[in-house]
């Protein structure tokens, strides 16, 4: 099975026909995909993730009981429940409760995926869970970096190449230099990660806006060994 | 100065404001932009970059003296004097003569950034020069990879990764991910380029098609010492 990376938005068009009946994984670090897991490992009923805010407004005017997280340019939005850390969604806040998702990034590399046969959404803290259940289907995979606004960003190349690494002891192969060039990347910045994304352009973006516990939170490995799969328009944990 | 960094034509969108009136530098290692520094440095009077095919061989029909070169999906095209292999332009053929070049991705990524203040061609052949000349002019830079088809690859992520590095030490900084992955990579390959390079898809499509030492060409550091520019439609060689 072969490994290909798209490492931004921008570059999907040159993917389109080919993601149709194979794997995507979503790769939005800091923070959505990250804060996506959090939310069902911390038993959200279903979490739904929709490109605009107006979507999410709507659908909270129509039920109530929704609850609705997202940001814009990294802030929260007016009249939301939650932004988009993933320390806010705790078991307290989201346990039973069904949530919408909106993010600048996350949400739209998923929207263009949607003629995938399978959808991961994953972060460095499942990243096992997703490896093994990328592996357990057995299709071609793409790893789909959500990016900065078009750009290319370290902190999604990255965990691109740390699944591409584990994929590779799983009888998948490397079939593109984008996911050669994230391998690479990984191998030199697993020994500090922190470290090696300290200048990167969105960390540094992130820690002017955020506690720096929110980084840690998305850089840290394997809390959660929960899969987690797009289907029918919601996001489902599937246990290992 | 800034340095920032185009990955592949496909993410050029998000630059094209940011580029005018900045330098960019063409980057098409196998093999344009190696082949017009070659063509130069052995005597070409002038050498002219075109989009299209057609192009080129109406440029003949109107000035029979003239020499065309170019490739399409590698290969040389028919009715052409030259493919793109760097070898062919020796002295005996080019000296005294001008020619015009086309070819599947340098051209094209020329043909974008003409909004730019200086827009230089190099390859590793005159990586020194280039340094120097853009460090000379002392504005932003650009460094736009060409890609394979829109496509990230390696080997012009490397160079990119390259003239970053030389250009920090000569008060330039990185402003974006895109030159940081760069550099890290350049940093991993730079003691064995050739092995490095032995696994990317665009450098194995090249060895299945072309002669060994044409790789060896394109990878060979510093035998030229003229930066290359192009203006007014034609790229000329400055002397350092």
């Amino acid at each position: 099975m072969k490994i290909q990376t798209i490492l931004s938005p921008q570059l999907f068009p040159l993917f389109a026909d080919e993601v149709v009946g194979k794997q995507v994984v979503i790769i939005d670090i800091l923070r959505a995909t990250t804060s996506m897991v959090v939310m069902l490992d911390n038993g959200a009923i279903a979490v739904k993730p929709v490109e605009g805010v107006e979507e999410a407004m709507k659908l909270k005017r129509d039920n109530p009981s929704l609850l609705i997280a997202g940001e814009r340019n990294g802030f929260k939005l007016e009249g939301f429940d939650f932004g988009n850390s993933p320390q806010e969604f705790t078991p307290e806040r989201v346990a039973g409760k069904s949530l919408v998702i909106t993010t600048t990034n996350g949400t739209q590399a998923l929207s263009l995926s949607l003629a995938a046969s399978h959808i991961w959404v994953g972060g460095f803290l499942n990243i096992d869970a997703l490896v093994e259940a990328i592996s357990v289907k057995g299709e071609d995979v793409f790893l789909f970096c959500a990016g900065w606004k078009g750009h290319v960003n370290l902190e999604d190349t990255l965990f691109a190449g740390a699944v591409a690494k584990s994929l590779l002891l799983k009888d998948f192969a490397i079939a593109d230099d984008a996911t050669r060039a994230a391998m690479v990347l990984w191998e030199q910045a697993q020994g500090d990660l922190h470290g090696f994304l300290s200048e990167a352009s969105h960390v540094q973006r992130f820690q002017s806006m955020h506690a720096e516990s929110d980084l840690d939170a998305c850089l840290r490995m394997n809390t959660s060994d929960r899969a987690v799969i797009y289907e029918k328009g919601v996001l489902v944990a599937i246990p290992r």
